[in-house]
């Protein structure tokens, strides 16, 4: 028999790292209900339909296929040759093998969950949904292929206070993680403005994906790639003030008010970023970045980014953005949303090598006292004592076999369990009490036990 | 555009129903962790070789498979078509197109676990666990083909007090939740003695089916199943005292044991129950049930059953049993374990039907005040009284856009928001909270809000 493992990518969850795992996620959702978001949930398998076509081609490829069940008892097999052998041809998927897919994010199912509830909901909608999504990336440090989002949007609304307090959010549950952290905020109407005054318009996604590179590649690095993606040399010289701007956010909004004099929308999106700025925001280590450019594909308004400060990963632990209509692919248009997304995996690795755990999680054991099983009577009574110290909301339990005191003992020890009773007498109304760590005992009788670990 | 949906057989949680599930949970992780089950999680995707052949030929069936990724992109399609070909005209499964499937239960899952992290485990090991399990199932009312399993287990200890601890743990759960439930109790072993005193041992899943059915087709229909199924005449004879009996707990048992007198096996099982009812179990509702067979194909001990005793689905809610040889099938023997799962959707239906949630849930509103949105100088006003209240830990929130005063109310209505408070004067320091049930106003400071709301 082979060694049994799970498929590369994906995780099993040890005790002590759903200890982490959970403290992270109730964190998170406490802020989350003190900020008014309310939980949804939605199905890991998405028709193919509404899936298709939301994440660009390579998110096309990513996509998990659910085979459709009992092909096997298809009576035209060969039909569904046909239809396999065409579907290779045409690198296209067939309906008749697979019409299911794997949610991929958190995103486009709240879109469609969106549109089918919109008479059960009430606008503006703040949801917040905490599930697992799949991705049929190829795996490495830091990248699963089965991971979970962590996701709050405020749908129904297109008033910027949302975006204020979105980033308030975000700065309450890092300072509650005590993570050090940098919050990016950009506005995709900025980065159009930039494209429309040097007359590349159309160019814009390459142009964001190359300035993006700055602080990996440098200004020649990001000069290089503009060329190579056919910017003309002109509209690249125009970009160079821009590239090579140093400055406060007062003076980086000053320097874009005067670049982008000519761009309507350019200039929208400088009004929109002082809005957030002047709105009494309360984050000191939110930064304008005019490199930000995440999610282009959607974001049509502001681009917010997260990035740890410290850590061996000093990656993006956040992000989101507002897209003027993202329920229009499912038929209905002009609902304005802006959301965030907590990257529960990132977190989790910057929180381990922080050392930020330590202090927050309490105690490893799974219950407060064991009780040591000495024979059958003195179990039974020990049973009759853990329910009623359960009952007194005080997690006990009962070593289930008669085994060696020695082996019961350093079980309680190896689980971290602080206390173990000793139930020698099964007429006694008094019972051994020890406190592992300091060695003290006591004899006490069930209302002193309760006392004593309450 | 179709209108969007989902696959049948799924569904969307909407926030009520969320609140509800959530409530469940917690009342069971509640006592999961006073009873010392810890938490894992197991991924959704597991290897096909890890889940076939564990659920018999009828499970095998209803498997959702995993397509390949980037099948489209393999080179040789005529060696992909000739797979697919000779899957479909043996009925087999093709490693080309598919070697991953969605997890069928949390059971087997938990086996594979055990085994690959049998050196970080401390047994006697009590785990639970709380996910999602996929089913390719013909979908019908409270049968779905994406469900929560909730599963709790205690491995590497065949003490008859793990049985009495689970029944506890299912007994509190229950009184927490107010669900009136009867607690059925059966031995694998005294289903085997019944079929070796009647020397159809073989038969003994034959007779166990059959015998399960009594409460739906009588003691006729039982033996006309039995004679249907090649059981001979003079076996049937023999069973028929056991078909009829009628009495209470005891009387059934020393029945029993007259019965299985000669059957090794029989009286072991009979010995084991005896243990359970005489451990001083706190549990009134508990009884020994001989036609209750469930999960035969791995059960080899104590076999559990909840059923509530009331709501249109008078049906089963929570399942288990003892398996004596789980981890075998991944190479690791002789380790007995005994769990039970907890059916979140049936309870879910039969609290609806016996409206149980209610004042149960608190309130549904997202949050405890709302602060409308009078003017810019105003929200920004209202947003840092909203951080403060969030800092005391109120829930609160501003209203994102500058409509109408109606309107923001209705909102609040709505939602059953309790409060809001209406800032009219950005410079004054005292504001209008009003009580939307009562219709009560008061003109307070932020100090006075918090105090009011707390």
């Amino acid at each position: 028999m082979s060694k049994p493992s799970i498929p590369s990518g994906t995780r099993d969850f040890l005790p002590i790292e759903m200890q982490k795992r959970n403290f992270i996620f109730d964190t998170i959702k406490k802020y989350f209900h003190l900020y008014g978001f309310v939980q949804i949930e939605t199905p890991a398998i998405e028709n193919l339909t509404t899936l298709t076509g939301k994440y660009g081609d390579e998110g096309d490829q990513l996509l998990f296929k659910v085979l459709n069940s009992r092909i096997h008892e298809n009576k035209d097999k060969e039909k569904l040759l046909e239809e396999f052998k065409l579907s290779l041809e045409k690198s296209r998927n067939s309906e008749k093998l697979t019409e299911r897919a794997l949610r991929y994010d958190l995103t486009v199912p709240f879109a469609r969950y969106v549109v089918q509830h919109r008479n059960d909901i009430t606008f503006p909608f703040k949801r917040y949904q905490i599930q697992p999504v799949w991705r049929a990336d190829r795996p490495q440090k830091g990248r699963y292929r089965e991971f979970f989002q962590c996701d709050a949007d405020i749908i129904g609304s297109d008033s910027l206070l949302n975006e204020v307090q979105l980033i308030q959010l975000m700065g309450d549950v890092y300072a509650a993680l005590g993570i050090p952290t940098t919050i990016k905020l950009n506005n995709r109407k900025i980065l159009s403005g930039i494209a429309e005054i040097i007359h590349e318009k159309e160019k814009i996604v390459d142009i964001t994906v190359a300035i993006d590179k700055l602080d990996k590649i440098g200004a020649d690095g990001v000069n290089k790639e503009l060329l190579e993606k056919g910017i003309n040399k002109n509209a690249i010289e125009k970009l160079q003030p821009l590239i090579e701007f140093k400055g406060n956010a007062i003076e980086k909004v000053d320097f874009l008010k005067k670049l982008l004099a000519k761009s309507e929308i350019g200039l929208k999106g400088i009004e929109e970023i002082e809005y957030i700025f002047n709105s009494g925001i309360n984050a000191k280590n939110l930064e304008l970045d005019i490199t930000l450019a995440r999610g282009l594909n959607y974001y049509t308004g502001s681009i917010i980014e997260v990035k740890a400060n410290a850590g061996t990963l000093s990656s993006s632990i956040t992000g989101g953005g507002r897209y003027d209509d993202l329920t229009g692919i499912f038929g209905m248009p002009n609902v304005s949303g802006v959301g965030i997304s907590f990257g529960i995996d990132r977190i989790f690795d910057v929180m381990n090598d922080l050392n930020l755990f330590e202090g927050k999680l309490g105690t490893t054991a799974p219950v407060k006292v064991l009780f040591l099983n000495l024979g059958d009577a003195e179990a039974n009574l020990s049973l009759q004592l853990v329910t009623e110290l359960r009952k007194a909301n005080i997690s006990a339990d009962v070593y289930p076999d008669k085994a060696k005191e020695n082996k019961q003992f350093d079980y309680a020890v190896k689980l971290n369990i602080p206390f173990i009773c000793m139930v020698r007498d099964a007429n006694s109304t008094s019972h051994e009490l020890k406190n592992i760590q300091t060695k003290e005992r006591w004899d006490l009788s069930l209302e002193e036990i309760k006392k004593k670990l309450e």
